[in-house]
């Protein structure tokens, strides 16, 4: 049960009210003018209490602050240079990893031109294997920012733990939590407890459900700076995509939840001659934004070789993605 | 191994090149001017053998009269209405069953209406529980068929066993083969036998390479009028979408095969309301065709209920779709 | 509602329940002392009425007569060598192909041997290719017949369409419906009227639900004598086994269903030396059979050469296979 | 490439072949008398070389000292009162959650005296849902240990981060790790420092490869006391089973890799009437252990209360386990 309380929020009526849910063994939380009750779906409320109240929703799912029952309108993700969500369509770029200075700094600027407005690039990389290349570290946190900085780009980066958050914060304006943390619930908590922007990937083989109550665990902490990214699940058929893009998942989110739907194209295929095709079929279906590996050399490249597409090849994706978002009814209304 | 012949054939060097292969205890078909020879990627010809010869691909897929090395071309598959391939867009819709006479005459003015080209409606249904409606038979192709034939389009109807094929085929221009009966081979060789189009559904768990060795069930036959229907797999999350729409096999079927590609959104979804994004996602990954559930009250269809579009639905789900096929690049060059 | 009335039936009352459920628009259908209606779980039967009714199910899933609702106590289905079902275990082994006379006659001596009581082996074959071997046909199904009666065997074969029921029926003791076949619906029907034994494979992708209601199919038209055969799912990881084998669905179907669950572990694994640890955890479970993939040369077999056993191999899985079922509670009470 | 060195090790010749393989520019690890080079299959080493080598190794693994190329004998781990691997069966059971010191210390004697010798019990819970009940913490681990030592059995716990790591190490013998958290890299590293027992649980959709490789990451940091969980995976079917216990994994991972392999029934089918026949499945196929959830009284427990047996129904389960695990060849040999 969500209880929307109107405003100004009448404190002795609310005191009230807590009392009288605590006396029948009820448990709430209180987010700003919402109490959620998560124990019932009723209450004999008092004539005065109800007049304290605007809006009673007795069902609700488990991701409740998640939900649009408890927030009705698109959440928008402020960062420096982007307000990702609503009618807006944010396209972030990058390499997988950042591999030296001078690559990060010249895609960056490539990106840029091709309408990108955050930089994307791996600093801290979780690998299947302990032998593969994990990463510059700090050393390519620092080379992403500089590069980002210098071409007016957001960052996005991945967190793959907690003791990393202080060190990457510095860093990064959104923190990606990865496909494999998507249920670390420690982490969700510690980057929940940030208040910084969050883009939590799906797990491979997250339901939507979970990937909402992973966002919860995030939102609870107080942090609504929360965007989803469908990024391709696992199927029995790999022989010619890496996963497969739930394209479906983009008007479902649209409907369960206030958060901005981020599609990545190069996870959810693998393959350089299928991202643009995916992204196109993602802003179609309504996607607010766009996460794609970019390298100048993909064949080079020391991880995802195959998925990354040249600073040309994105620049054409860059422009049928948004002729696609420009015509009238691209997010699901 | 494929030996594309130059033309005109020669047939005294035809001869001397089967018998070659005969001696060395090779396995080949002759598809007009191509030799598939299946068990063997070389061989060593004489120079006068070489003369005739065209072209030699030394790598072939199984499905190798279904294949892109095969055939470079687009298949353009033509009916009496439509011309279903290549850069065009066919749009076909219909509801899931026919009920009675009235219905399906009105629906089809109304599809027609909205831009769409082929009348789909199911008389013998494959459903999963024998005592659910298994469709009005013989009375319903009769339907359909009149109905069409009023308002200047094709049928398409799902035909489920070997001996039902002489029937379905008098009233019907494009026979469907449902998920269920993919692999279904003794009805893929007998549709292919016909020669008439046929539009066959992947299965449920269906991988590509599954799909293109059961087209070429129906190509070994003689029968190239064949087109690909993605309708959603199987995953593990059903909560939200009765399948997942794999988005990504449009592409990726487009490398290797000529045959075109069609998009069932209605029973990838499962939901009425999700139908649009997805079919707005196929097109912009490159579908050559849709193909949607309407009815006039969707409530009360005897099947299907949850998944149909009303008419006013289709004709902005049509509009949304051409729009996006009128961009450049939207099937992939 | 399933309406078990009590022996000997009252043919009067039960005209006049008929009568008045016609009367309410209710639709059922009358399998020998069971009335199952399919529209509602309850009914305002007059005192006379009740006094025929011995016994009134309300709830009840669609495969009504699959179900142990209906049918409390376990088929056992009788072939002239076996009774398969209930508190037996019984091996069934052989090749995946008849490939020629002589091994067909040597392999059913051996598996005899070896405690197995039916003779399983392909005549006609679904391959996923066109190309690849089709089986002998009715030639292969004669060395298969006479193999079986010079051992005292069996014989399980498997029929893939309707046309081919007649002759396959001449010589066998059990149809087996492939995997593919699995809901072809047709091909469900027509076995289902010739009252003879039925070993219906589980789809790649079939639900529990879809199995049972295959079966149904099969036993709406009369004919009881079914088992179900668990042989693997596909899953996303193909790597080192073929498909998973899904061993709980053993208990699972015990609960459901009345009819005998076989697992072949021979298609669950794809590879020999993983068949013997599933059939024992297949009995483990529960299973009332085996089918098992026995050839003289596994290395050179015309199919699926990798996971057939020698007949040294199978004697010993069929001797752990017995030690398992021989302990106490092997069969779920 | 896994150097394996004759015993004494000659440090002359060693350092001689380091480098050699530095000055090619290859990358090795040395673990005890094995040495293990990532990079290349073959290397020309001279005869005095040669002569210090036991073994030479050319294919391996990524997962290299987890496979069984690098240890071919299977890896017994120690823990004070259990010898688990080999040709043991170790019995682990306990409730999801430990709740209060009371009902843990009656479990705990009751699942001792039906034959467990490792207690299990959540204190830090990980929860698909913020809102869930989340555990008791470090109170339930001291409840854990006294229980576990009032009764002479080991202590299984989950640790869900790096930082409850050393507060958990000092109450339990094997640190679990959840199939959640299989991919949280910092989190195997860091269990891998300590160089306690780990039980690692696979991930609802990880394949195999994938397993290994994260058990890599434990024994990358020196701690080969690791044991593989197989607790079901993910399918398309969750109508009557959580998920699909994948029992052919057994006899897999055996054949891939030296360390203990144990079976969660519980999580595998989330009902406790099928945890016995899959346990006994388990077991059939070669499982070295069980984990099994036992709670006093499962209706009223705080979590997992579907799956949870009564110690009654534990005693049954661990009687016909140790039958099945006592008949010849449950081991793979």
């Amino acid at each position: 049960m969500i209880i929307q309380f109107k405003k100004p929020l009448d404190q002795e009526i609310l005191t009230d009210i807590l009392a009288s849910l605590k006396q029948a063994h009820h448990h709430g939380v209180l987010v700003e003018n919402h109490l959620v009750v998560f124990d019932t779906d009723t209450f004999d409320f008092t004539e005065r209490q109800k007049s304290a109240i605007a809006r009673l929703e007795s069902k609700q799912p488990r991701y409740v602050l998640s939900s649009r029952a408890f927030k009705p309108n698109d959440t928008i993700v402020k960062t420096p240079h982007n307000q990702i969500g609503g009618h807006n369509l944010t396209l972030m770029a990058g390499p997988c990893s950042v591999e030296n200075e001078e690559m990060i700094h010249r895609v960056a600027a490539a990106v840029k031109a091709a309408g990108a407005s955050v930089l994307r690039g791996g600093a801290f990389k979780p690998r299947t294997s302990p032998y593969d290349f994990q990463g510059l570290g700090v050393e390519g946190l620092t080379y992403l920012r500089e590069a980002a900085d210098e071409n007016g780009l957001d960052v996005i980066t991945e967190v793959m733990s907690v003791e990393e958050i202080d060190a990457v914060g510095q860093y990064t304006d959104i923190f990606q939590i990865g496909a494999r943390n998507m249920q670390n619930y420690e982490l969700l908590k510690a980057v929940g407890r940030t208040h910084q922007p969050v883009a939590l990937k799906r797990g491979l083989s997250a339901t939507i459900d979970e990937l909402l109550n992973a966002a919860e665990y995030i939102a609870s902490q107080g942090n609504f700076n929360i965007m989803l990214v469908e990024r391709g699940i696992r199927s029995f058929d790999g022989t010619y995509t890496r996963n497969v893009l739930d394209v479906g998942a983009v008007p479902v989110l649209h409907q369960l939840t206030h958060f901005p739907v981020i599609i990545d194209p190069s996870h959810a295929t693998g393959h350089a001659d299928l991202v643009t095709p995916l992204a196109a079929a993602g802003v179609a279906a309504g996607a607010q934004g766009l996460l794609v590996e970019v390298h100048e050399n993909p064949a080079q490249a020391l991880s995802d070789a195959a998925q990354q597409l040249t600073p040309a090849q994105f620049a054409k994706l860059a422009t049928r993605a948004q002729k696609i978002h420009e015509l009238d009814g691209a997010i699901a209304e």
